[in-house]
């Protein structure tokens, strides 16, 4: 089992699909070339930005192996399996180990709401036994699954029984509790930050791994926050933070993820629209997202024009 | 496409499982035969209460032809298809044309919030359509799904593009809603009960069938409300009523599906622990939910025992 | 004290304004003529509906006063003293006892979420015993004060700390709850029906009173639905109730207290606009309210034209 | 108007009671010295904290005006005015001027939910309109308010139309939200943090000043954290805020502001329970706090017993 901590900028991708909404599998090879090109230190497959959720097991397997293959072991992949069904989530970490991923990772069932710590230990403890040769990361976003188990607590008591957890992908925006986390166990656990728009906060914290969707398209910003917090100029990084919460800002009074992706496609990347239940964008919406987006300066800042300029620093 | 409504008791039936967590198709046919025993008159599989969502896909298409088998026709089989993945569950729907039931059913994904109403319907619609022959009902149950989308509204725009919506099962306390539903488009829709509790309220509000999972243990109790509302004796009807209420409140003391499927044990039908996220009962805790329902006399009104004084009318 | 149970519509009144927001105490007299000409059994002063939480003491103490007054004794007058200070609630409640109310009526604090039943008591034994000569309504709305301490919890243990305390105001939709509150201690407690769309429903569960705010504008609507549940006819009943549902629905979409006051200002008595923070109505938008229940038949059932051919009966 | 703004460490003080609940003033005093002491830069009157909600009108004009007189003037006093009725806010904001306090600061009403941003700015400006020459800081803590308006827009929107609006006291984890708060409209707000437990993140994203409820206890701490910040040796700025974490964790066990009334009772200053909806401390739990404070070194490095090690620096 790999033991060393994720470290650096890893993409929560996005699965492409066509028009119609079925998978397109001829751009997850240009998509991991763009992640390459940004700089990306790992990707996420099929988790909350990439609609694991709303993909069934069969095309979770398709966009789990295409990632797998055409990353190609440049950088760690991370496969999301978590499902409402422990025993579905299970076959799919069996299968992620089996192709070759690195890494596994689960959001709890969140139909059932969870109750007890130990009913999240029994579930995770099942979805983890599927890949024993691989490190589990527990996905904790509680905005989307309503999990209020203590995560700190989980981390402590999981541990026991479940021998591949290595720890958290944590999307929320409790610093005090990321912060818990890490310290854990004498710092045993490799804790990655979730939220982008307050990367800044949780480097400050002691984040050394980001997990995120804006990585896709600005990746190279938030190196440069990483570069500036590293060389102690907090202003600086204060400001390039600024243009990720307003790239946020914009892309949140769409659709969130189908605005991503329609972003990616002003990139050269066209991803296709979200599964519903995510929402549609029209044609003119489509328009709108990009004049808002110019007027912020997006595409002057967000780092695929100008990569040249912005270096990939050795030591984050 | 059958457009007979619903009528009567439809129990949301539970899933075998042996104490590992398998299922045990072994019990489907006694615990169906125990079904047509206390007279009920359809039965909704793979439901919340069947733990559909915490069954593999093949699992529930076991699980499902099972009872279809087991039924045999002699009532309608609702086929529960509900999934974070609308894809999957399309798939699910058509594999229930495939094997013979009479009905499917799905909840709305819950995973990514639902906000718009056109969202829902294209989910719904994506669902419905995998099993054209086959009447529709939306599984309205909002405590689990969080939807937030008007169900009137779904049921008036819906049915514009989902040839096959009948109806709902409509699980939410609202009874002006309920009623709403069921008069919406001159009482076009098939409007089913979903909170066993209240079914008295319902039925005075023109229920004309029900689905719940107390069905299962207590359907002559709910018979017998049935019968003194239709002639016309309140008092009685609300005395039976509290029966239920109060075995309600002593089973959600304890992780309540656990506890029901506990019950079928005690009653002669070992169905097995939950799946975890839901909770474990350890002996003590069985043994001390017997006790409080000897108390309540559950053992004495519940039917199964009094059978022959407890007729299943023809006029429900 | 007076022991004697509830009976009836009650009215959760409103707290007249004048435009520019202040009380304008000239028109409470005028509706309490409408309200008895209407057919009210009691009034419900400084509630939700009656913005007493948007009011200053000073101000809810001047609006009590002035109901009392004009009631003079004809209908139980009912003053809601709840209030995030106890310590000030209990000032209101010693205020209205002092003045001649017949009772008194609280909200639980909503400021500070309370999580234990003990704490629950402790603030409305402090409230209760402001007025200990009056009988005691906890007044338990979980959608505005987001309580989550079982009320039949409440009732049983808080009658052993609480003298006075007789009964609720139940406004929630758990009809189940509500039956189980009524038969709780022998049916020791006077529990009152807060959810006017429900109103058939909570008839056959057995309710023996109601408050409620849009018995302001539809009494005689509200009573047929009593008369007709008296007389059997739940047909008619239902035909009834479904004018109110859709009476609300159509108010809904406006803020529904604000709609409120305006029909009362179409009814002949101008009661102004909310405070905020509920939100006015433009001119406009009274219009097309006005229009809106015109064209679902409002002004013809809503009884106050057609009073005289809608007695009411004394055996409600 | 004062227009210089906030900064470093403000207390949200206590309300000290008496055994019975009464108002304790004579401890107003002493906790004014001991926060002297401690190095606070500020005091946060009848907050959250404070149990300002719990306090009838006329105990929080008393509160206020003994900790403007025992003040004195050395640091900023600021009044928190908040109410469920606006009017009564506005009251005690004319009151908290004439008393010579130095600013005001409201939480928005919480009863009645609020739907839109103008029935925000409509209840802010009644409430800040009554204290004309003082600068109004609104108080956004969503936890307890439920408010969903976004804050950001306010600031943006609402200083049209309240003249004396200067900034936020921003009680919420996101930083993302509080820093877009601090850069709107060219920095022109003072936005002030309020989650004691995150102040590293906060402090690297900008904040200037912090108004919290442990500052009353671990003051000292607090500011060695702003100086290792400000030193740029953020391993001990995480080593001294792990301790504040460890510190909340504890006290969360129990009713919260209870708990922290119990500690301030350790440190010598005897500050009486909180008022009920929050709940008492048994004497036994004080012991297990105590117990558990001393086992995680709280009592070694809160400050307060090594004063004369942890100088208050100036440049913070």
């Amino acid at each position: 089992m790999t033991t060393q901590k994720l470290s650096g900028l890893i993409a929560a991708t996005y699965t492409p699909l066509d028009d119609q909404g079925h998978l397109n599998l001829s751009m997850i090879g240009p998509m991991v070339e763009h992640l390459f090109r940004v700089g990306i230190d790992g990707v996420y497959v099929c988790g909350s930005t990439g609609e694991g959720m709303s993909l069934s097991s069969e095309e979770r397997r398709t966009v789990a192996e295409a990632y797998v293959q055409e990353i190609d072991k440049r950088v760690p992949v991370i496969i999301q399996v978590g499902h409402n069904s422990s025993r579905e989530a299970r076959q799919l970490a069996a299968h992620a180990q089996q192709i070759g991923a690195d890494v596994i990772s689960a959001t709890c069932p969140s139909y059932y709401g969870i109750n007890e710590l130990s009913d999240l230990i029994d579930c995770m403890a099942e979805i983890a036994a599927g890949a024993p040769d691989l490190p589990f990361y527990y996905y904790h976003i509680p905005a989307l699954t309503g999990s209020r188990i203590d995560v700190v607590e989980f981390l402590k008591r999981g541990c026991e029984e479940i021998p591949n957890l290595v720890g958290l992908k944590y999307t929320d925006t409790k610093l005090h509790e990321f912060q818990m986390c890490m310290e854990t166990d004498q710092q045993r656990f490799d804790v990655v930050w979730g939220c982008d728009e307050m990367l800044l906060g949780a480097l400050a914290t002691g984040a050394q791994a980001a997990i995120g969707s804006t990585y896709n398209v600005a990746a190279p910003l938030y190196r440069r926050i990483i570069d500036a917090m590293n060389a102690g100029d907090q202003v600086e990084a204060r400001r390039l933070q600024l243009c990720s919460i307003t790239m946020v800002r914009v892309m949140s009074k769409y659709p969130f993820h189908t605005a991503m992706k329609a972003v990616l496609g002003m990139l050269g990347l066209p991803m296709g629209p979200c599964r519903p239940p995510q929402g549609r964008l029209a044609l003119a919406e489509v328009e709108q997202l990009r004049a808002e987006l110019t007027q912020i300066g997006f595409f002057d800042w967000c780092g695929t024009k100008t990569l040249e300029s912005v270096p990939h620093t050795a030591e984050t």
